[in-house]
């Protein structure tokens, strides 16, 4: 009864997480759309790719088909919800930004988990699952930036893919440790205080310097 | 024999669609590789993508693969042929423009129409089969964009998926009171009209104007 | 005997061409992402979708999934080798250029000749086989370019995909003349002269000059 109760609260907490990590992850999309000044149409695409582009890659590579969005009314109405509030009210996401990157944070977490767990059920190995909850976590932002006329941002900004690893590797640890729920709740959190701190504090990985010109070495 | 000739007739002009839609969405990727200066290679491959390029994506998605260009012929050599045709007449180009819109609209009102059908008929609901029809319509000119070295035109120029969102939901509706022959050609007609129109009266969907500098909110 | 020793030799050697050709595409992928300035991550992305893109492409198109890598820990250790050795050797990049630019000529023959080899095996006509093969061979570049935001060097450079198409058809002629494994190892060689001719002597495909102006024609 109570462990029922207790499984039940865990399958609400995380849909709520996401809910509201897709519905950040579209926020985001619609955000670079409309800093492209793009018109309505792309600002929802650019929404909807970004909240659902991460799962996207990683049901493909793994033949997990038809996608899951396509069947998961959830997370297209968290999508969409995302991208009407943007619309609305993109004129005050100034004074918000901090709930945003919260929110964002949030979901780079729990994609990030959903991800590693999808691999693991698919029979992937642990190194896989983690390069699959990644690629959940962070690819639908490749592909916002590449539709926005952007470098993708993950490539050169603020640690956010590194979040998204170190949570992953926490994830998996823990999984023999404790129960899959509470291995979650750490892991999520994990990746929220890591991405915040990197956010705030500026924290980069390191860069190259090199003698490379732009056009010495094409191939 | 009556209701049999009109089913082959049907057949034959959607086929005719098919040809003139596939090859009108090469000679536009081709007109793009050849603004961007690629060379006969990237002229060949930015004809293909962009005629084949929506289709695929739809079927990756829904995990109908092969991908159904790989087994058809008539599609592979109507893009040949596109590609073919626009290098050797490209500097004429400027005076048949108006040809090339109509058969691009032509285009996208039929794959819209396919990517619809191909959704129905994989079970999808009616929301994600519009999706599918707009994926197919749009999505090549998508990657044309995106390997040419542009912002991809249908997120802020003239409305383009917007002819091809309506233009499916009148085909889901027309689809429960008359044949599927006559929804689809109803469909198409006013995909055509709605491109048409907004090419030529610069009709657009409204952008965003917004506080937000480039670098603000980078997530 | 003797014909198990060549078979074992056989396998051997293309096996050492694969890990020299993953290497290295991985090597030329990382060094786009250290010339972009992108940070640790970054490179190792590029790293690994220039190793693996083509190929992942390939199998998405034909349904071969999971894709071939997440199973494959040659393919992966050899991508994650070749980025690690380009973050420690980058600065020393520009005195071993014509051994990369070789390296990189024999992966393009080899996954050239790989991805004919899967087409065919999956029963695909010859002209979409040396596609495939051709796909296999260049479009780990087009992502690697697209991801650092060039225009791909394959559209607009030296021969490349050229070198890979005429090596792949040299591939199913010689097929049906000799043994599999010679006909392998002309044509990746043929793959490697062509390249590596192109890339001294600066042969190109033929562009086109156009009176067409970046904004007229846009669809």
């Amino acid at each position: 009864m109570a462990l029922d109760e207790i499984i039940r609260h865990g399958f609400e907490f995380i849909t709520l997480i996401e809910i509201i990590g897709t519905f950040a992850f579209a926020v985001s999309g619609a955000i670079a759309a409309i800093k492209s000044r793009y018109d309505l149409f792309g600002v929802l695409v650019l929404a909807f790719v970004t909240a659902i582009g991460g799962g996207t890659i990683r049901d493909l590579l793994i033949g997990n088909l038809p996608v899951s969005w396509l069947t998961n009314s959830i997370a297209i109405w968290s999508a969409i919800g995302g991208f009407i509030l943007t619309v609305i009210f993109h004129k005050w996401f100034k004074e918000i930004q901090s709930w945003i990157l919260f929110f964002d944070a949030a979901g780079l977490g729990l994609f990030t988990v959903m991800g590693i767990q999808v691999g693991l059920n698919a029979d992937m190995g642990i190194g896989i699952s983690i390069t699959l909850g990644t690629i959940t976590g962070c690819f639908g932002g490749v592909i916002r930036d590449v539709l926005s006329g952007s470098r993708p941002l993950i490539f050169h900004k603020e640690l956010y893919a590194t979040a998204s690893v170190f949570g992953g590797l926490l994830y998996v640890a823990l999984l023999t440790q404790i129960q899959e729920f509470w291995a979650q709740i750490f892991a999520i959190l994990t990746v929220i205080g890591i991405r915040i701190a990197a956010y705030h504090f500026h924290l980069r990985l390191p860069k190259f310097s090199s003698g490379l010109s732009k056009d010495s070495l094409d191939y």
